[in-house]
């Protein structure tokens, strides 16, 4: 048996667990999650597609979306194609589309860190001006600020 | 024995995995070594410490910091306090600097998508303005950008 049958279907955040960095692993940090999310971003929806794409075991697949569903990441749709009957796709919630951010950075990061030698496979643009897109720190006024600039304080110690 | 027992020491990117979401999770998704990472970016150097702090057992955290350092994102260094032996303290390397943009993702997407009741317990400021900062898509010039206007494309398709 793959360790991985071992894993209870659906992940919960217990309220003790202090950490977001923490919390968002326990929802999107689990092998192959990270990845059905970004099949999903780039427009693959069916079940089929997503199997076939990451070459994941059918059953494994069944567990992580479901584990996805329940955490409210991702939906099943319905939809139906001229002449077919009914059949279910995957969309992402909102929170599923947030989750891109967190996916631009992990891609940005193996581009920079890990890069394949053919250069990155999947580039990061803006829609309507076709403009290089980078993840980063940004102040509330959207102006991106240098890493050395960033500071990560307790809560606790701010009045 | 643990499950975690059964991964391989060092992981490796083959070449052949075409992204690098794919790339940086074999580096930095393992489970443990984002909090490990937080650590370090929290100030917390020592063995000891970093062990105290996640309740991991010993000789796992020895595997993962081999990992992290085989992976070239942490390296271990020799300091000596006054009247004291020489002690090793584990250090970010660059690669490990830029992956708080990673660990700054998922903190928000938990902040926002899986709330702890009492609110963040870490929070993201500017050093010197103490303007609170999140994490975002940013044009080459550092202007945020909405994430409807992010766009994921093969590189192969590009002229």
């Amino acid at each position: 048996m793959d360790a991985a049958e071992l894993e209870p279907p659906t992940p919960t955040v217990d309220d003790a667990m202090l950490c977001s960095i923490e919390r968002s692993l326990v929802v999107l940090g689990e092998r192959w999650s990270p990845l059905i999310l970004r099949e999903l971003h780039y427009g693959n929806h069916r079940f089929s597609e997503i199997r076939d794409r990451l070459g994941i075991a059918s059953n494994l697949l069944s567990r992580r979306l479901q584990a996805l569903t329940a955490a409210g990441v991702i939906e099943q749709v319905a939809y139906q194609e001229p002449g077919s009957r009914s059949r279910l796709r995957y969309e992402l919630t909102p929170s599923g589309r947030d989750a891109l951010v967190i996916l631009g950075a992990l891609q940005q990061w193996g581009d920079r860190h890990a890069p394949r030698p053919d250069g990155p496979s999947v580039l990061r643009r803006h829609r309507t001006t076709d403009d290089e897109l980078h993840v980063a720190f940004v102040t509330d006024a959207g102006i991106a600020v240098p890493l050395d600039d960033v500071r990560m304080i307790a809560a606790s110690t701010v009045a």
